[in-house]
């Protein structure tokens, strides 16, 4: 008497955990320096000083009730204010608070964005590569789940793909940039195609298709390339934004999703989005963390060790024969598995105590996944066992 | 094209937050001091020193990548062994870190637990008076929603119409004590004749009917009595409890879900709730908030101004005519609304700046809720409008 998909989800650990405890286990036997342990997305970049500091601001500067009280179910009207502050200093977007949902990071406003857009025989469409949770969270939400299929080598958005699986019942299509796992940015060239194709069948099929902007890596992208403000391209765009790797807080949970004044029914979606947040029990963000953001939205992140790590794996890698798409942004690398088996070639690593996560779960076989958010010490050591495993 | 069930939970705001905000632009009007709103049950006790100083402590002594980092999603395990150890050490209950989950407050930990038991068909109680949220967590859940008779006028239990409305797609029962809104601790008595009922119904039915005790006023009792420990009266109960009222955290969202090892599918349950939870979007519970936890689970709160206020007016106002049960828990009196018509006093009270709310929503028409969480000030000013009120 209890509820199988509830208990399936959480009893099947990912296989990305369980590569992360057996990476645990091993160091243990091993020792710490000999695992290269490259499966987990947990910033290795400490947050910004001036978070802690601001902690400690808020503690002294505010009155205790207020500090840890219930705030509105939207949140702080001076969060919300100076989000849109910053968004409208760095894009001229016409974000006002009152478009801001201040959320629990992006996995919850995901969910509540979904929940919001479904309705009978809903579809929802994610480009492959893509974040794992992204079918679960669709299928909890009574929308059924479609993959685009990658656009192989470079990753951006293959629009025919897109096309042929739009329906009349498509309400959304998630678009995750910088993306998870691939590392690739999708270009304003790319962006602007989609929404052309969006608008093109949303006047064919009488209502919006939204594009869902899952947005965690925004501020992490590499060597002058910037990413796009997908609702200043396309104003039918849901934006669900965290600071969990911006400001390097992926367990304090706070983020925000955003509703152009410009989308279609703005202000109802807005507030089924509210509506949804509220019946999986969401009461407010974070009160302490809302203070916070409230004075550091316009914090960015120093990307310098992100940056080197992610050039000496892409230049050595490459030299050595590996194949990937430009990682222009996030911290992830996708590479071609050698030999075309990436679960084998996975297994291989494995056994060299290198550990890398295989593409299927990402919705593309084939591939592997790095992480970069590991110490540089550790893609040094682990350089020669990638060698040894492409040569073998 | 949006969810309408979402939109309906996301505009039509509370009727306690409406008079909260009519309060709001009253005080603006007529001054704060002619304004009496006993609307909301937000603390007014600030949270303990110790746990702003926990705060300090933890910026200073620990890892920031480990104090902002992502826990795993059940919780870290030094929080979840201290609160087991505190539940220990008071109740001798047996409790093990792997029974606790470290939730974000006790609303998504009540969807969680109730999506973890939803299967075909079916019910769950709530026994009047009862918070409203219950009522759309269950239907979102899945859950039909049965609303247990008041047992006037003490606010206990009456088994009689538990067993009514008992079938055998009942799956839950949800007990809340100390209760909001009425004030009442269910006593042991009350506690072991709804376990014997409940013991008896779930062997007939060939399954169990849990209790889901919703506790976030546990530690909130006065004059001796204290709330007994649920599990220990009755094994398959799941505890959902929040530290939003006992350390005056309501903004902050954390707290846990207690599954007893001695529960009825106990392993099975907890993963459910895991399962329901990551549906939900739930990654973990603030990780600051989690460090803090681990070291201030044995604190208590100083009730001295809850209980002042709440002599205060349960004196006065018994005094003057006024009928209630016995408020020896939580921050609120129920009283039974002179005349019988609980909206229509409550609008001649709104005339006065005197701001109750009906019982209706609790499902207990006729009553009226008082939250005493207020400054003492306020209640002495309110007396004379009260005695004017019951004399008209």
């Amino acid at each position: 008497m209890f509820n199988k998909t509830a208990y399936a989800l959480g009893s099947n650990r990912s296989c990305i955990r369980e590569l992360f405890e057996y990476g645990r286990q091993r160091a243990a036997i091993v020792g710490p320096e000999n695992v290269y342990d490259y499966s987990l997305g947990n910033p290795s970049i400490p947050a910004p000083a001036a978070v802690d500091d601001t902690i400690r601001s808020v503690l002294g500067d505010t009155d205790t009730l207020l500090v840890h009280g219930y705030t509105s179910s939207i949140g702080d009207l001076a969060t919300r204010q100076a989000i849109a502050d910053d968004l409208n200093d760095r894009f001229d977007a016409g974000v006002k608070p009152e478009n801001l949902f201040i959320g629990t990071g992006a996995a919850p406003e995901l969910v509540a964005t979904m929940k919001a857009l479904t309705v009978e025989n809903s579809e929802i469409l994610a480009i492959a590569p893509y974040f794992p949770e992204y079918k679960p969270f669709a299928e909890v939400a009574g929308l059924k789940f479609k993959v685009v299929a990658p656009d192989v080598p470079d990753f951006q958005i293959r629009l025919s793909a897109v096309e042929e699986l739009l329906t009349e019942n498509t309400v959304a299509i998630i678009v995750n940039s910088p993306n998870n796992p691939s590392g690739v940015v999708y270009t304003r060239e790319t962006l602007t195609a989609l929404a052309d194709l969006l608008t093109r069948k949303s006047a064919e099929y009488g209502h919006p298709i939204y594009i869902i902007a899952d947005e965690p890596y925004r501020e992490l992208t590499y060597g002058g390339v910037t990413a796009p403000f997908i609702p200043l391209i396309y104003p039918d765009t849901i934006v669900c934004y965290s600071y969990s790797k911006s400001l390097s807080l992926p367990g304090e949970r706070i983020g925000y999703v955003y509703v152009p004044e410009q989308a279609t029914d703005s202000a109802e979606l807005y507030f089924a989005i509210a509506g949804a947040a509220r019946s999986c029990g969401h009461v407010c963000a974070p009160s302490l963390w809302q203070k916070v953001i409230a004075r550091c939205a316009k914090l960015r992140p120093d990307l310098a060790a992100y940056d080197r790590n992610r050039r000496a794996l892409y230049e050595s890698l490459t030299a050595m024969g590996y194949e990937m798409a430009k990682p222009d942004g996030a911290f992830y690398l996708f590479i071609k598995a050698p030999g075309g088996d990436a679960n084998a070639f996975c297994e291989k690593a494995k056994q060299k105590d290198l550990l890398l996560v295989p593409g299927d779960g990402f919705g593309c076989p084939g591939y592997f996944r790095i992480c970069y958010c590991v110490s540089y010490d550790m893609i040094s050591r682990s350089l020669p066992v990638f060698k040894e495993l492409i040569n073998a």
